[in-house]
């Protein structure tokens, strides 16, 4: 397994990040989570006039083997006619991506489906999806390196045309309950009080759901302690390809959009390897779906959003991008006290 | 005083909007408010395909009589200097405008400067700022309904223009207290409770905020049953012309952004007059002036934004500005179930 280079950003600049922040035309910390967004860029940058650049959102998407066990609201076959939906346009993040200039990048990690050629797709595809976790380990060992390897190399490949603010989507029916495992682990929290209603779960089928996910984390629990031996017993093709992708953003010390709960529970899983990758994430919203607030009450992370979303595909990382681009803009543009000639406080 | 025509939209496209949501490719509701801002809009323009034209803010400055008393951190003279910042471009309002491309207009209530010419500031002046409503009435009735009138007119003009979403920025040293004071009226809270710190009073300096506020609200209480002659006794010329702005906007029939403090006192105010208004109301955000939490609470208003921010000049509305076109855009842009031959619920 490949390491990463990833470390905590130097902090010499902090105090003229900080003067530069509070000589601008406004009351002192009058900007609220605006000021602690810029002074972060301008660590991962470590510069003082931060700016954004192309900035992309990849969509990885792959079936999970669990699905089979009923643990979704929505037929397996919905992962692959959803990427056939992202290809043609007509999904939310299509439309969220389009309406800020985010590049949009569709990944087939190990989708269900055979595609036909489409320039749009960018064909990764591991396996036709992950084996049943109730039963055994939902992806090997070599799979699972291939995964981060080809995250890791897509990122390499967004840094090199000069995007320096990356989020991560995904897409698989039974994903939510790949998120809530590894959320059991990672932040030691009762499976039952990771489970939630996913894309639409309910009553008995939530029951079900429940209980699946308890014999699955019993299955797998003694390999807690190794994180990524865990992890691949559990999530998805799609979430490795992330996993990779999330460790490649920092370790080229670019900013990292991270989506809801289920890039939320891949960025835990990172932390576990490189708890470092912290200093380059903002966390762009709090999903609806119930054991996010705890996860990220775990991170000790302030979302940018709290609008009750809960639908994947990156759409927090693209609604959230506005709000990141309004704290550079700030920082670039307002006018100082002294520059304006406005008074300071008496 | 003029009256105003304002009436709740009528509701018989309720059921087809309902559905046509419901029937976009994704969980239902996962898109949590959005969804509801997406609703509401349709309702206001009465269509089941919304646009958002010609989005507009209008900063309205004016200074304050009780600015005297040494009720904020702030000198007086920084309203007409922050006025200045806005004609340069230097103030944060400017950087978010220039951003998501709403037009900015700079209007001179009653500040108390004599600028000199300037294109980009529209010049209202009704006098060189309120008197001190701790000794008498902030303003007379004339003022009041010229100031009015004026706020009327400028969105009439917008209108005209083709504008159908708009918000309202203030600026003036000392307009926390009287938001305070319209706040402990319009919500049947003790004045005490209202009185936050305003952009940065600490200590001793709010405890003599406190007091001041105390004393103006004893002073101005009897007239809360005719909340116009108790408006004109603690508001501002710049809160006077935004209040004759968001009634002629709901006249209008076009969407209304809420700003923080000061800009909800003023729509609670509108409220009191005419309930219908806050069909057409989105509330921007949630300042961290303590109060404003407690004013959306009373008026059941959920913020579109929580970010910690106590600026003023319109800025949650800039900042809101880019999710409002986001449920727009996914209400427009996205395909249904049917059209991209996703499987629904199983």
């Amino acid at each position: 397994m490949r390491t990463f280079n990833i470390h905590t950003p130097k902090d010499d600049l902090l105090t003229d990040i900080q003067n530069k922040i509070d000589y601008k035309t406004k009351p002192l910390g009058s900007l609220g989570l605006l000021e602690k967004i810029a002074a972060q860029i301008c660590l991962v940058q470590q510069s003082l006039t931060p700016t954004l650049s192309h900035p992309a959102i990849m969509v990885f998407a792959g079936d999970h083997g669990l699905s089979e066990e009923g643990v979704s609201a929505y037929p397996a076959e919905v992962t692959h006619q959803m990427v056939l939906n992202f290809l043609s346009g007509g999904a939310a993040i299509n439309a969220f991506c389009k309406q800020h200039n985010i590049d949009l990048q569709i990944v087939d990690a190990g989708v269900n489906h055979h595609f036909n050629f489409d320039p749009h797709l960018t064909d990764r595809k591991i396996a036709m999806g992950t084996q049943n976790s109730l039963k055994t380990e939902a992806m090997n060992q070599i799979d699972l390196e291939h995964a981060i390897n080809i995250g890791s190399s897509m990122v390499c490949h967004k840094v090199e045309e000069g995007c320096n603010i990356i989020g991560f989507g995904e897409m698989g029916i039974g994903n939510t309950s790949a998120a809530s495992l590894l959320m059991a682990a990672f932040t030691d929290t009762d499976i039952i009080d990771c489970v939630g209603r996913g894309t639409g779960v309910e009553c008995e089928a939530l029951d079900h759901k429940k209980e699946v996910l308890k014999q699955v984390f019993e299955k797998h629990q003694d390999k807690i302690k190794a994180p990524l031996d865990y992890f691949r017993s559990v999530a998805g093709l799609e979430m490795a390809m992330m996993l990779g992708a999330m460790l490649q953003a920092a370790e080229s010390k670019i900013t990292i959009m991270v989506d809801g709960f289920i890039a939320t529970s891949v960025f835990l899983t990172a932390k576990k390897l490189y708890p470092h990758i912290q200093s380059y994430a903002l966390f762009s919203h709090q999903s609806d779906e119930s054991g996010h607030k705890h996860m990220l009450e775990y991170l000790e992370a302030q979302p940018i959003l709290q609008l009750g979303m809960r639908l994947g595909e990156g759409t927090g990382c693209a609604m959230a991008y506005p709000i990141i681009q309004s704290s550079i803009q700030f920082l670039n543009e307002m006018a100082s006290f002294e520059s304006a000639q406005v008074s300071g406080q008496s």
